[in-house]
C-alpha cells in the first residue's frame, strides 16, 4: 500500500544543523553512538548506514548505494544549504511539533524547519530546560515561578516534554508533589550546586504542571544515547503515574519506546490518554524498521499510535524516518489488505489516523 | 496446514455474558481498557476490532467487514442467547477449564458455558477468592480452615489459580511460609479491615495449598487490564519459586504471559514442572497473534505449551480465541513444513500436543 | 545468499564430550534443561529436536527426520568418536575459542577440538575458576595472587570470561574496587566456607583485573540453565560498568543474550567497546534462528556482532550452531538483497566481518 502522499505530522522532532560536516562529525550524528569507535567500525556499516546509502544517495544525483566517502563529497559540494532543501522537501511532512530544549549547537527553529516543507512549525517546551532557568531564581518560589514561566512559555507552545528517563528514570510516583516537597528538593539541588533537574519530585512537579495547563506530556521513553540508563527507561515503570494522570484527560505520550514499544502499546491500551511512537527507532533500524512497526502495532489502538521521526541535526534522519515509516506501515496495512485483514478503506483510514489525525487530535492541531 | 478440526481444551477461560449488550458496554468487553476514550477513539480501531469485523460477521449472517454498528445491530436483533449460540458452536472447543472466581455480574457456569459447544467444562478454583471467604472466620485458624476449605472445592476442580501478579506481584520467594507466619499476615490483613490478599506470603501459601492437593496451578502473568502492574508481572521474577516447587512435580501453568512470552518458554525449557501460554494475547493481536505464536514456540518445547482463549464474556472472545489460535499454529506449522523443518507427521503431533494432549497430561482430565 | 563456505571463528564454545550417551543422557544435553521431565514428554519435541532430526541423519547416513531412537541407535553404531569426527567436519569452523572453565566431566581441549576440523583453538580463561583457585591460598593477598595467577593464565589465552550473572548477577557497579574491598569481600567468603565467588565486588575485580591484561571480557548473559537468575542477566544491568570500561578499549562481549539481544543491541550502537551475540539460542531455536538473527541486526552495528555457538559437549550442537547461524544470516542478507536494501558486495562484506572479522579484530587473532 503505497504512503508516499499521507500527510504527516511528525509530532516529536528537533532543529536541523546548517553547517557543513566533516566525516567523523557526521558519523556521530548518524546513530545514538558519540561517535565511531576503532574497535567497531565505521557506523555506516549498520542499518541506519545501508538506509541512508540507500535511500538519500539520488537525492543528491548519485547511485544508490553510494559509497559513504563518495555520498559525503557530494553533500558538501551542494553545501548543507542545499542539502537540507533537497532532504526535507523529499519528507513530504506538513507539520512539525519541534523540541526546542536540546541546543548543542546552533539549530533551526521551528519555523526554520518548516519553511524548507512549506509546512508548519509549532513548539514543544522541554520542562526540564524551563526549571533549570527559573531554578536560578532559588527554591522558595520556585513552583510559583515555574508555573508563571511554563505558562508563559506553553502560550505559543502546543506540548511540553519530560526527559526524566535521562535523569532520575521513568519509576514516577502517583502522588502530585506538594509544593512543600517541591520547594524541598529544589533546595537540595541548589545545595548540591546544580540546577539539572534529576529527583522524582521534581521531575513529578513539572508533569503536573505541565497538565494543569492542559499541555500534552511527551515522555523520553526507552531507546537514546549512552547517557540514558534503558532500564529505567521502561513506560511500566510510569504505571502510577498515568493511573494518577489518567482522570485529568490529558495526553500522554510515550516517545521511541523500542525496545519497550510493546511495553508502551499495552499502556496505551489500558489507559484512555496514553499514546505511543517508535520514533528514532524507525530510521536507526533502516529496513528492520518494517518489523517493527507491526510490534507496535499489535495491542496499540489505531488511535492512540503516532508518528514521529525524532530527527536532530542532519537532514538524512527527517527523509529515513518518514520514508521509512510510510515503507514500513504501507507495506504492514497492504499485507493485512492481501491477506483479507482489512478493507482498502479501513486501512487507508488508519494510515490517515496514525500519519496525522491522531496527533490533530491530541494535540488539538 | 489446516488446524480447523483440531481438538481443543480450553486451559484457562471465564463464564459468558448472557444479556444483551448496548455498544460502550460491548466495547469495554473488547479489549482489557476500562472503556473507549474521548481521546483515543473507538477500541474497534484495533487489531481485535478489525478481527472481529473480518470473522465473526458471517456467522451472523452479515458480510465480513461489516460496520461495528451494523454488527451490533444485527447482534441486537438476533439477541444474545442465539449470538452467544451460534458463536460458540464455532469454536469448536470441547473440553473448558473455567476460572469462576471472577464474577462481576451473573455469567455463565461451566456446565451452561460448556454446553452450547456439546462439551465438557470443568472448574478452576481461584485461590484469593476461596482465602477471601475463609479469612471470614478469623485469622488464628486460617491455615487449617483454608486449608479445609480448598480442599473441599477442589474435590470436583482440576486446578487452581493465583492472580499474585495483580496483588503483590510476582517476585514470590522459594521458602514455603510456615503456618505461624501465614497467620501473622493474615491478622494484618484483617486489621486493617480487609480480607483482599495481597501480600507474598499469603499468596505463596495459597500456591503451596494447592500444590499439596497436586492441584496444577494457574498464575496471571503479564498481559491483563489496568489494575495490574505490568513489570511486577514478568514470569522471571517467580524462578526462586519455580526452583522450590520443582521436585513436587506439579504444573504450574503461566497464562497469558505476553509480552514476557519469551520469558516464559525459557522457564518451560529449563523447569520440568512449568508449562506456559499466550491465550487473551491471541485474540487481543488479531491478525498479528501469527507472529506470537511462533515467538512462543521458541525455547519452549511443544510439550509444554498449552492452548487458552483466556476469554471472558463477548462470545466473540471465545470464537477468536480459537480461530486465530487454529490459524496462528497452521500458518506456523505449515511453513515449517513447506521449508522441510519438520514432516506432515510430526506438525499433526505437535498440534494435537498443544491444542489438547498436554492439556489432559497435565491435568489428568 | 548461500553462507555455506563462510569462514568462521567461533568465539565462545566449550568441548566435547568424547564418549558414547544414552538417550537420557543424550536429551540432558540437548538443551538447558536438566533432564527430560515426565509432564512435559521428550526435549526431541522442540525447535532443536526438530533441527537435529532435519540436519543431522544425513551425516550419520540416515534420511532428514529420521525419529530419535533411529538417530540415536546409528550414532551409538558410530561411536562417539566417528560421530563426533564427521559432525565437526561438516561445521567448516576454522577457529575455536574455547572456554575452558566449565569441565562436569573430561572433554576435549582447545587443540582436541579444533583437530576436529583442521582449525585452530585458543583458550579463553574463566575468572571466577581461577579466583576459586587462588582463594585457596587466603584473603589476605589474594588481589596480587589473582593478579599473578590470571597474568600466567592469560599468557597463552585470547580473553577471560566472567559469569557473574550466574551468581551475583549483572548489576555490577561503576566504580573499580579497591585492593581493601576486594580482601574484604574474599575474606567474608572464605569465612562462609566457600570460594565460590557470588559478591560483586568481586567478580567486578576479576573484570577489571582481565581489563588491566587488555583482555576481552566475555560476559554470560541471558539464556543458560535453571541455575541462572535471568532477570538479573539482563545485560542493561551492565550500563554503570560499561561506562566505567568504555575508556580503557578492551572489548566486552556480551554473549547469549537471548531474550535480551534488542538491549544488548541498544549496548552495542551507544558504547564503542561492546560487542554481542546470539550464541546457544541460535541452535536452541532450531528453525526460529532465522528471525532470531534480523533482530540482533537491529540497532547493533554490523562491526560489532559476532558468531558462537557456545556449543558444549554434544557433536551435534557445533553444528547446529554453525549451520543454522550460516542459513540465517544468510536468508536475512539475501532478502534485505533482493529488496534492494544493500548491494551484493556489502552483504558478502557484513557477512565475513559477522563470521569472523569482528572476531579477529576483537580478540587480535
Amino acid at each position: 500500500m503505497d504512503l508516499t502522499d499521507l500527510e504527516l505530522v511528525d509530532h516529536h522532532c528537533h532543529g536541523l544543523i546548517t553547517r557543513d560536516l566533516e566525516r567523523p562529525e557526521f558519523e556521530s550524528l548518524l546513530t545514538e553512538a558519540a561517535a565511531p569507535s576503532a574497535l567497531g567500525g565505521s557506523l555506516f556499516d549498520s542499518q541506519i548506514g545501508f538506509a541512508l546509502r540507500r535511500h538519500c544517495p539520488p537525492l543528491l544525483d548519485l547511485e544508490p548505494h553510494a559509497d559513504p566517502d563518495a555520498y559525503l563529497a557530494r553533500r558538501a559540494e551542494l553545501g548543507a544549504a542545499e542539502v537540507n532543501r533537497r532532504l526535507l522537501a523529499a519528507t513530504g511532512t506538513q507539520t512539525f511539533l519541534v523540541d526546542t530544549g536540546y541546543l548543542p549547537e546552533p539549530i533551526t527553529t521551528p519555523d526554520e524547519l518548516a519553511a524548507l516543507t512549506g509546512g508548519q512549525g509549532q513548539e514543544i517546551v522541554r520542562l526540564e530546560a524551563v526549571a533549570a532557568e527559573v531554578l536560578e531564581q532559588g527554591a522558595a518560589d520556585f513552583p510559583d515561578n515555574l508555573r508563571t514561566e511554563l505558562g508563559r512559555r506553553c502560550a505559543t507552545a502546543v506540548g511540553v516534554k519530560s526527559i526524566a528517563a535521562y535523569r532520575a528514570g521513568l519509576a514516577l510516583g502517583g502522588q502530585r508533589p506538594t509544593d512543600a516537597q517541591v520547594v524541598a528538593a529544589a533546595d537540595r539541588l541548589l545545595r548540591s550546586g546544580s540546577t539539572r533537574v534529576a529527583d522524582p519530585v521534581l521531575h513529578e512537579f513539572l508533569v503536573w504542571s505541565g497538565i494543569d495547563l492542559r499541555m500534552p506530556v511527551q515522555f523520553h521513553v526507552g531507546y537514546g544515547d549512552a547517557d540514558t540508563d534503558l532500564h529505567r527507561g521502561d513506560p511500566l515503570l510510569m504505571t502510577d503515574l498515568l493511573r494518577a494522570t489518567e482522570p485529568h484527560g490529558v495526553p500522554i505520550m510515550l516517545l521511541h519506546t523500542y525496545p519497550f514499544h510493546r511495553n508502551a502499546g499495552f499502556l496505551a491500551q489500558v489507559f484512555g490518554h496514553v499514546f505511543c511512537d517508535v520514533g528514532l527507532a524507525t530510521h536507526n533500524l533502516g529496513a528492520r524498521s518494517a518489523a517493527l512497526i507491526p510490534e507496535l502495532l499489535e495491542l496499540a489502538p489505531f488511535g492512540k499510535v503516532l508518528f514521529s521521526s525524532d530527527a536532530f541535526g542532519l537532514a538524512e534522519l527527517y527523509l529515513l524516518g518518514t520514508l521509512l515509516f510510510r515503507r514500513g506501515l504501507g507495506s504492514y496495512l497492504g499485507s493485512g489488505l492481501d491477506d483479507g485483514a482489512w478493507t482498502a478503506a479501513d486501512a487507508q483510514r488508519v494510515a490517515e489516523l496514525i500519519g496525522s489525525g491522531n496527533a490533530r487530535r491530541a494535540y488539538r492541531l
